[in-house]
C-alpha cells in the first residue's frame, strides 16, 4: 500500500508515518523546507520537500502515487490579522485542496482528513473556536465537493492529544515539565474539561479510518476522536500522584482564554468499531517516564 | 456613508455601485485591472486596482475607510482541476478573508456577502453543486469566525439573477437572444425549476440587508434572496409570449448537467422585511426592451 502523508514531521504525523513504515506501507512524507522537525521521520520513509507555493506539488504527487492521503499538517497558531489569516488559509485551505485537485490524475480518490473538536466549541452547530478551526471546516467543505467527482474522505476531529516526544509545548507537557522542575506555571482557574487522546490510539484509529474509507462508496464522512474526559486540575493532580510531588501551578493566576470550552462537545459521531487502547493512567506514566529518562540523560 | 463594494464591474456589483452612488453613498468599487466592464462602474465611484496578489488591500482598505463591505466579487468558472481550485480559493475564500483581516485597522465591523443558492443543492444542509459553491461555503464559516471578534455579517444566497446589461449569458439572455434572432438554441429537457430575482430587487435587497447589518450585534447571519419560481420550459414559453414569436430551443438536445437542481432549495430563511418589487413578466418585458433596442441601433 502506497500513502503520502502531510505533516510528516509534526507530532501526529511522525508518529503515523513510523506506524505505516512499520506495517510494511510505501510512505511518501511530505515535509517543508527547513521544518526542524524533518530528521524524526522514519528512516524508511521517502522525503517530499514542499515548495513555499505548492508549485512541485504535481512532481510530489506523481512521485508518490498514493492509494490513499493522510492530511495531519495543519497551522494552528495565528489570530484574526492578515498575515496570520494568509498563512492559515494557505496550510489549511489551499494546500490540501491543491492536493486533491492532483489526486485524481494519479487515480487516488482516498483521503484521511484530521479536524479539531475547535469547530464545534458551542457545541453541535459549527462554532470555531478561531480562525484555525474556520479553516479545518473550510476544508471540510471542499471535501464535499471533491465527493461530488469520486473523492472518498474521513475526517477525524481531534480534541487534545498527547503522548512521547511533543515538541508543541501542550498542556500535558507543560504541566509534567512543571511538577518535576518545581518550575512555577501560571494557569486559568483549570475547572475546563479536557478529553485526551494518546498519540497511539490516534495513530490507530487513522489507519482505521484508512480501510474504511478505501472500502466506501464516494461521499465525505466526519467522526470525532474518542478520548478520556478530565478537568484540567484533575488532570494536574494525576500527573502530581504519578510523579509524586505537587504541582507547582498557580491555579487562576491567568484568565480563561476569550470563548474558553470549558466542556467539548462530544455529540460528533465516534469513528466506528474503534476503541481506544491507551488508558490516560498508562500513557501518562508512560510520557512522564520519558520526561524522567530525558532529564536524567541531560544533567551534566 | 462610505462603503467599499467588490466585484464592482461585474453584473451585481456595477448595478449595486449606480444604487449606492444615486443614494448618496462615498462609495470605492475594488476592480481587477484589465476587466472589461470597468468602464461601467457609475463615474461618481473612487475606483481601487487590485493587484493581482492582493498586495495592495491594505492601502485600498485604508483610503476606503468603509462604514461597510459588499462583498459581491466571486469567481464562479472552474472545475476540480488544480488551476481552476487555484483561482476558486484565491478569489472566493483568500481574497475576502484577507479584507476581513484588514477591516479591523479602519474601525469597519459591517459585511454584506452574496452567497449561492448553489450551497444547498440537495436541500437544508450543505451540500455543494460543485467547487464554486463549496467556496462559498468556506467563505461563510470564515464570517463566523470573525463574527467572534465583532463583525456582523449577512450573507443573501442568491438563486437566478437577471436584468438588462448581463454580460453573463446566463439562461434569461440566451433565450432571449436565440427568440429575437432565430437562432437555435440546444437545451436540456428544460424540467427544472428556476427562481429568479432581478438585479434591481437584488440591489435593494443588499442594500437592506446593510441596514439590518449595520443595526445588529456581532453575528454572521445567512438570508436568501427571493423571487419568482419558474419552470424552465416555462420560461421560455413566457418570453416567447412577450416576444410574439416561439423561441427556436431544441429541448432535450443537451443532457441535464451532472447534479442538476431540478427543484431548488427554498427553505432558507429569506431576507426579512423584504419583498421583490419587479415582477417577472414586468423584468422580463424590459430586458427583451432593451434587447430589441441595441438590436436595432447595432443594425447597420
Amino acid at each position: 500500500m502506497r500513502a503520502l502523508v502531510t505533516g510528516a514531521s509534526g507530532f501526529l504525523g511522525s508518529h503515523l508515518v513510523s506506524a505505516l513504515c512499520q506495517n510494511g506501507w510505501d510512505v511518501t512524507a511530505v515535509l517543508r523546507a527547513g521544518s526542524p522537525r524533518n530528521e524524526r521521520v522514519h528512516p524508511a520513509a521517502q522525503r517530499a520537500l514542499l515548495a513555499e507555493g505548492y508549485e512541485n506539488l504535481t512532481a510530489i504527487v506523481q512521485a508518490a502515487r498514493p492509494a490513499i492521503v493522510f492530511h495531519t499538517a495543519a497551522q494552528s497558531q495565528g489570530q484574526y490579522g492578515p498575515a496570520d489569516a494568509q498563512a492559515l488559509l494557505s496550510s489549511n485551505v489551499t494546500f490540501p485542496t491543491l492536493l486533491l485537485a492532483h489526486l485524481s490524475e494519479v487515480g487516488c480518490n482516498a483521503f484521511v482528513n484530521v479536524g479539531s473538536s475547535w469547530q464545534n466549541a458551542q457545541g453541535a452547530e459549527y462554532s470555531p473556536f478561531n480562525l484555525y478551526a474556520a479553516t479545518k471546516q473550510a476544508f471540510e467543505d471542499v471535501l464535499v465537493a471533491y465527493a461530488n467527482c469520486g473523492l472518498r474522505a474521513t475526517t477525524i476531529r481531534l480534541f487534545d492529544t498527547y503522548g512521547p516526544d511533543d515538541a508543541r509545548a501542550k498542556i500535558v507537557d507543560l504541566i509534567i515539565h512543571a511538577t518535576l522542575s518545581g518550575q512555577a506555571l501560571d494557569m486559568s482557574p483549570g475547572q475546563q474539561i479536557l478529553v485526551l487522546s494518546h498519540v497511539s490510539d490516534v495513530v490507530r484509529a487513522l489507519l482505521h479510518a484508512a480501510q474504511l474509507t478505501l472500502q466506501r462508496a464516494p461521499s465525505a464522512l466526519v467522526y470525532s476522536m474518542p478520548g478520556e474526559s478530565i478537568v484540567l486540575r484533575e488532570l494536574a493532580q494525576r500527573i502530581g500522584r504519578i510523579c509524586d510531588r505537587a504541582p507547582p501551578i498557580r491555579w487562576g493566576a491567568r484568565p480563561y482564554r476569550t470563548g474558553e470550552i470549558m466542556n467539548p462537545f462530544v455529540g460528533t459521531i465516534p469513528i466506528p468499531e474503534f476503541v481506544c487502547s491507551t488508558g490516560l493512567q498508562e500513557g501518562l506514566t508512560a510520557v512522564i517516564r520519558r520526561h524522567l529518562a530525558r532529564r536524567t540523560s541531560e544533567r551534566p
